[in-house]
Order: C-alpha cells, then structure tokens, then sequence
C-alpha cells in the first residue's frame, strides 16, 4: 500500500508545514521533506538543532507566522504529554493554525490520547492524523519510514505530499484516530520484547563462551533473528551503549501497551517481563544509554564480561 | 561461511549415509542428500514414512548392513535421548559403525551432552559434529539449511558431502563438540521468545480491535518483525493450529536453555516468560498443537475472539 495509492483524498494536498521536533528522527523527515520540495518551518528547543535545521531550510520565521500559511504541522515529539503540550499547552497550534490545516502526530500515544486529540482538534475545523513511524533515524533521513496511519480522508489528503515524502509505506488503517496507534502499539510490543531478548540472548551465549561476533555471524542465518536483532545486536558486540535509542523511550513504550492491556483485561506476561528488564535498567541509572544496555543487569548479576567499547566516536 | 569454504579437512568427504529420522526435517534432508547424489539408507519408527523414502532412496537394508556400508550417520531426531538411544541404545550405532565414520548430530540438545557423546564416540574410533540446524522444513527439502557446526577437522572432512547438500551456510563454530549447540541454544532462546510474543501481539491487536490481516501486513514492515513473527503470525490469522512445529518442542527447547542458564548462575527473565506460556498451554492439553496455540491462552483469559480457521487440510 503506497502512498501514491491513497484515494478518496478530497482536499488539496499541502505543501508549507510546520514541523515540530528536530532529534534524530525530526531532523530526517524534515530533510526528506525539503528534499520533496516542501516548504518547511522546524522548530526545536534544542537552539542548535533547530539553526541547523533552519540553515538548510531557508526560512526562518517565528511560530506564529509559520502557522499562519501552514498546510499542517507533522509533530515529531517524544510522547503524549509533548504532544498534548505543542496542540494546546506551550506552542498552542490548535490556536495557531488555520481551519482545514492538518497536524500528523507521529509519537507513539496512546489510541485513546489520539482519539482525543481529533476530537478536540476537529472542534477548531483542524484535522487530525493519527501517524505514527517505524524504521529508525536512517530510513527517516531517506524517506523511506513504515507509517501506521489512520484519519479521515480529508485528514489524509492534505498531509498526502508529507506522508509521500517521509514514508516509503503508508498503511491506511482506518478512517479516524485510534487503529494508527494502536497497531504501533503492537509494534512497539515487539520491538520492546526483541530488544530485551536480544540482551538476554548475549549475555546466554557469552555465558557459555560463545563469541559476540560469531552471535552477529549466525544468528541473523537463523530463525531467531529479527529486526531488533540485527538492528541492536552490532552495538552490543561493539560495546556501543550510546542513546541512538534510549532504555527509558521502552520503559514509555511497554508501559503504554501494559496500561493499555490493564484496560482490556489482558494479561501480558511475556511484554511484562521485558518492560521489568527496561525498568529495572533505568532505577540502576542506565535511562538515557541506549537501549541494549539492559544487557548490563545480566553482566552485573552474574559476572558475564561483555565486549569492550570498539568504536570511533564522531 | 559456506559449506564450500571448509578449509582444513583431512578425511576424505563421505558418500554413503545412514539417515535416522525421517519426520518433516528428516524427510527434507534426506531428499536433500539423494538430489546430491549420495547414497542414503532411512530409518523411522514411522513405517510409512520410512517406507516412502525407501522408494525414493531405491536402498532397502537392515541397519546393521547400511551402518557396515556408512561413512556416516545423520541423526535428525528429537531430542538428547532420542540421539543416545540411537547412539548407545536401542539401535546402536556406536557399535554398528566403522571406526573412522562420522556421526552428525542435528538435535536440539545441551552442549554438555554434546561433549559428552563425541568423547563417548571418540573411544570406539568414531567421529562426532555437533551440528544443530535452523531453517525448517521447506528449506530443509531444499538443501537450504543453516548449521551451527563444530567438531574436529577429521569429523567435518568426513560430513563435508553432506553438509553441502543439506545447508546453504555452515557455520564452522569451533574444533570440538559444544559451540555448535551453545550457539543452537542462544537461537531457540531468541525463536521461543519471539514465538510467545507473536502470539502475545496478537492477542494484543486483537483486544483493540485491530484487523489479524492488517497485523500481518503492517508489522513485517516494521522495527516489531522477526523470522518467526513472519514465520508463525499467518497461522493465527489463518486460524491454523496444526503441529508444523508443536508447543511441546519450546517446552523442551526452553527448558534447555533455562537450564543451561541455572548452570552458569543466570537468570533469564524473559525466557522464563516465554516458557511458562509455552508449559501452561502444554498444561492445557495444547502440547501437541502447532506452537503459536500459546495465543489460546490469551484469548481464553481475556475473551478475545481469534481469526477462524481459514486453510484446507491437505
């Protein structure tokens, strides 16, 4: 399902945003979308990324007037409270936009956070796309991200040149706010056990003296492998426990999927465990490493050596 | 690596084998070895099976005459008591073959044992690879296996034959028995978790009203997917709970690696997750179902409705 292929789009798509949010994945989509031929405003509090941002985009106005011609606002925020925060707390877009523009929330909330937000947004005549990304800073600098989408078609066609620019897959998911994220959830259901499992799957063969590197060799042949494997795995094997994703975005995640399985009566051992390993890492103060340093709770507790650090820092 | 690449051998490469056997990967690999051109001699305790490969196989003697012909014995059995059985029991094979001839063992077992039978093997003059296999059965069928070998120079000379015709990648993970199933252990730690948590996802989506199809088209484009969420995931949106690999296989293969794990004083929270979902289902008699039966738990706990079945037997 590309993005190409969305149809029953009534409205003109835009091509002035404003975009939110300049860390890694931010700074991506917003190259992919100048590189489309958008005209974008970042913004960011971090003031060096935002002027880096803001050096390659050509345009540097302030919030308020960058609103005012917006087509919509892609928000590349960290979670719900950011999100909730940049609609209608400190940045008040929901007040600084124009009727008929759409915001594209790309944070991993949760489905009912989304559902609210339409509703609220849909109150002032501004629409809303419930879009969260997969697929890493990288993909996202070439435009190329997975996008688990759901929204009106109005909603849908006037973010249609953003989502062709940023996604190499747009997945249409329904025609309000809520199955977007609530399929990332699941995602991020996945992606949060693989992460654990591939810690734990180090520190097993590491115990038995089995070579990281050869773990590397193998494994992705095998039938264990999986994205966060191969994604993660190389920075274990190079001692590299720098945030390119940090322990604490899946004490976030799983806990928005463990929140809200509460609310359906379901039981999630498996997603449990692993959100316990992830927390368990940041009350040891390992919160803002990256993510594979839950691999260091099984060294400690059991005297496992891991691979020393082997990489260049830029 | 491949099979090809075997550097260092000193046994001339073995031509006539004896294949002990022949369920979905037995099968496949002995199909794989007669498409080479080696000469194989089946055996099962399943008299159709054994009978069918025979017709194919054009060899119909006793296990006695074949392992008097054989450079080698293929074990493609279940377990390690099946492999000791086959060894130093019922059939006997270390006093049935040659002194000079290589057992290759493809279960599934504790490195340990491993040791233990090639040094057992070693004082009758027979050679022993610890050679596990990842892939399952179609790639069997297709001498598209991955091996994670080791053993001596001489047992990997004298198998070299058939490891190319049954593996596109042999991995040459040490020169002693070991290495090879450590590394087969830290795969089925990885399978078995990702086997719990597509069910576990699953159950998830499901509960929020996601699609099981869209499920299936969404996440193998994104960071959450593995080689058993692809693998697994279209049988429970296929409603398919046929054993093509039963529940009771991670029962065994988790157990394994929990029990390796106590060994070297680690604990594996994650595994012992996975497990206790795979012992409860095996608990309530699903154990000889296909694996992602686990998922019936969920729904049994919470009331979520599963995909009906959708595929024709065969």
């Amino acid at each position: 399902m590309s993005a190409n292929a969305l149809s029953g789009t009534t409205a003109a798509p835009g091509r002035q945003f404003v975009l939110l949010g300049l860390g890694a994945m931010g700074y991506g989509i917003g190259r992919s979308l100048l590189r489309a031929g958008l005209a974008v405003d970042g913004f960011d509090l971090n003031r060096d990324a935002q002027n880096r941002f803001r050096a390659e985009a050509g345009l540097d106005r302030t919030l308020e007037d960058a609103c005012g011609e917006a087509d919509g606002a892609i928000l590349v925020v960290v979670n719900a409270a950011q999100t909730e925060d940049a609609l209608f707390g400190a940045q008040g877009l929901a007040d600084r936009l124009r009727p008929g523009a759409v915001v594209v929330s790309c944070a991993t909330i949760d489905a009912q956070k989304a559902i609210e937000f339409e509703a609220r947004l849909a109150s002032k005549g501004i629409l809303y796309l419930d879009a969260p990304i997969s697929g890493g800073s990288a993909r996202a600098a070439k435009g190329q991200l997975t996008i688990m989408a759901s929204g009106t078609p109005h909603a849908f066609g006037r973010a249609e040149a953003a989502l062709d620019a940023m996604a190499e897959t747009v997945f249409r998911l329904g025609d309000c706010a809520g199955p977007g994220s609530a399929m990332k959830s699941v995602n991020q259901l996945l992606a949060g056990i693989h992460i654990a499992a591939t810690a734990e799957a180090f520190a097993f063969g590491l115990a038995q003296g089995v070579d990281a590197d050869q773990i590397m060799q193998v494994i992705p042949r095998c039938a264990g492998s999986s994205w966060m494997f191969e994604n993660r795995g190389p920075y274990i094997a190079d001692g590299d426990y720098r945030p390119h994703s940090a322990v604490d975005i899946f004490v976030k995640d799983l806990g928005i999927v463990t929140d809200t399985a509460k609310g359906a009566a379901l039981d999630l051992p498996v997603a449990a465990a692993a959100l316990a390993r992830f927390k368990e890492a940041s009350l040891n103060g390992l919160g803002r490493e990256g993510d594979v340093a839950v691999v260091k709770l099984y060294a400690q507790a059991s005297g496992v050596g891991l691979p020393p650090k082997r990489y260049e820092e830029n």
